[in-house]
């Protein structure tokens, strides 16, 4: 007898529409790869009416989404609504409860909710699969936990969010200001009209919790990570970091240190001839670093319908399969409480920028400043502004503690010298 | 009740060694993982009394490691003997025949047998896994598999051999010739003492016609596939080659166009800037092109017992979960006999050199019989050799079929004053 599975699935914005048309058109292919024919029993969303460029069967129309979760034939649930809390949150606990698989892209949600998800899963022995919630294409949720299953990973770090490095590529390749770049990537469809969680790393934030647990064993973190976003960067800062050797991403990096595990979202200068620094436009990068295996590197369209359907067809596959595993690669009891510790302590070499007034002594106050506070300084430019009344320094340090940089800067905002806010921006080794 | 599967060992040179020692020590956080106990029934070699630099406890020592297969409560047998005949063959075909799952990273036995036992573990419900065959720890083989399951592969390409990256990059990098720099591949442990199957291409074409049958469902095809190595490269080329702005790589691609199908094996000049010429040494990375997910790139390890046992280790992790899969993505009976070209009319660039004798009227003649071939000129470059008695003539040529280049080069060959051989590489576009 031939095998097959139900599935419902709902959301049908342009990810949804995308997955349900692919679907439709891949049932024999995805049955020769499973043996398992993929069955759309239903799909929902919020309009019946609205306008579609696909014919959308009405036989196969379900009003109530949440009703998909206690129809007794339905086995695989695909949740594609979106959001941490709300219609999503309830139908993915309630799927679960019910003992459905559930496939869905929601990193919100993962990230906040994925713990408990994940112990109802383990539970009711269901698949809880969300591949397509980190980096679309890319397979790094399957690699962390198949491909790379034997290994004991110590560093997780890359490019996990597509518009945020187009904006910056465009305005090193392209030479504009922040505000133009983003205006260039919402015409191109890469940016949404709400950009905020692309550009204030929270977007990253969120799936790099869920690459932290899932690299590390360790249950997800929400409270202690560094999120910093882009917005502050100028084309100033993007032509000093060329200047200087350098190109500006915003990273995100998980690493363990003695068993202590930091999570970080920030702006960083990279090496202008490392292999992240060349990864420009909507790209994706992950570099996992492990032993056995050595260092990993998957590189990706980070987003989009086309790369996002291929992570939930690829989580979709696996339930057909019947490749029941551990949401979170270990079992609940074996996950660990992991420490976590913040980045204060954490030594970095850093990039600081100030304006001031252009007056005698000012220099030999603001390095008095940094070696009262252990900052020693490696490179120091200075410039006359371009309306010539003030000073443009830019010094890049030595390697110092995190906290270190925090007391120059706020000794260095109350200065009455002092023109701009001063910044500082991470330099990180790749 | 805790489940168990029973494992055999078989070859314990410098890969098996360092599985057999990583299994022991990683036993619980294997079963942590997938709730299964891999236990260790015996291990199998040429000779127990061989010095080794652990314990092997004498009771899990198989005398006959064939025997294995016909052991009743035997559930995977791991094959690490090497060599596409004699005792691998036997094992793995009697494993599979006694419905036993089978690991092996024995990449001429699967590229060469790989169909059969396909044929063989589907029918008998079993896994016939090869991870570890193909790029070391890298996870290409469970990513075309099961990550981008989704995908229309049309393109999969890259750098497929360490040993011979490694002695083309250090050419490069330390200007060596070739025999110094494979002596120091030879030093590094990077090549065996017979390096031949690295440096002649024959292992890169065991990759690709692996990768070939996976990213296609098509059969392995061991008869189109044009192999050329990297001997014939010298110092001259690696200059000549910088000077124009490319690096040689010996790469593998495997391509559809209109839905037939060209493997090839060969050095190439690639554009300085790109991604592919900047992976250097040992490393080893495999770009798939593809539809829905677009352009998906896996970098790592290649080689050496770490990177090889986290691919065996997630091929045993998946038997363990019980995640049961067609070994070549599809079933058996829906796998295509696809049609496989030659690459005779496939339209290239080319570097063309030759060594003529400096005397009135030779370019003329070289430039009529490129002309009478179809072969246009794109730039020439002519230097007096370093004796000034000869002429060098470096040339890059527009697109032409490739059997046009080689009448040129049968032609070239048979004049009085061409001096040394001439040659072509391949400009590959990437």
């Amino acid at each position: 007898m031939v095998k097959k599975m139900n599935i419902v699935i709902v959301g049908l914005g342009n990810i949804g529409s995308y997955f349900y048309n692919y679907l439709n058109k891949n049932k024999n292919i995805i049955f020769n790869k499973t043996n398992t024919i993929p069955n759309i029993l239903f799909v929902s969303a919020k309009s019946l009416s609205k306008k579609r460029n696909f014919n959308l069967p009405k036989k196969i129309w379900l009003k109530n989404s949440l009703s998909a979760a206690k129809i007794k034939n339905v086995d695989i649930i695909v949740e594609l609504i979106g959001g941490s809390e709300g219609p999503a949150k309830k139908l993915v606990f309630a799927a679960l409860k019910n003992k459905k698989h559930v496939i869905t892209a929601n990193k919100a949600l993962v990230s906040k909710y994925g713990d408990q998800l994940s112990k109802i899963a383990e539970k009711n022995k269901v698949n809880f699969e969300f591949e397509a919630a980190v980096c679309g294409g890319i397979p790094i949720i399957r690699s962390i936990k198949e491909g790379l299953i034997a290994n004991n990973i110590n560093k997780i770090y890359g490019i996990l969010n597509g518009t945020s490095n187009y904006i910056l590529s465009s305005m090193d390749e392209e030479k504009l200001e922040y505000n133009e770049a983003l205006l260039n990537a919402k015409k191109l469809g890469y940016a949404e009209s709400n950009p905020d969680s692309d550009i204030n790393g929270d977007d990253v934030a969120a799936k790099l919790k869920i690459l932290t647990a899932l690299s590390f064993n360790s249950f997800i973190n929400n409270k202690t990570i560094l999120v910093e976003g882009i917005k502050d960067i100028d084309q100033t800062d993007i032509n000093n970091a060329n200047k200087l050797g350098y190109k500006i991403k915003l990273i995100g990096v998980a690493e363990s240190d003695s068993n202590k595990i930091t999570q970080r979202v920030h702006p960083a200068l990279i090496e202008k001839n490392s292999y992240i620094a060349k990864i420009n436009g909507v790209l994706n990068a992950v570099i996992v670093e492990s032993n056995p295996a050595g260092k990993t590197v998957l590189q990706g369209e980070g987003a989009g319908p086309g790369p996002t359907t291929s992570s939930l067809v690829s989580d979709l596959c696996s339930i057909l399969r019947g490749n029941v595993k551990f949401p979170f690669v270990l079992s609940e009891k074996k996950r660990k409480f992991a420490i976590f510790k913040n980045i204060k302590d954490k030594k970095f070499s850093v990039y600081l920028r100030l304006d001031v007034k252009d007056k005698n002594g000012i220099l030999s106050d603001i390095t008095k400043i940094m070696a009262k506070n252990r900052v020693s300084v490696k490179r120091l430019i200075q410039n006359p502004t371009l309306n010539k009344k003030n000073a443009s320094i830019i010094i890049i340090t030595h390697e110092a503690k995190s906290s270190s940089f925090e007391k120059v800067l706020t000794v260095l905002k109350r200065k009455n010298y002092t023109v701009n806010h001063p910044k500082i921006i991470r330099i990180e080794k790749t």
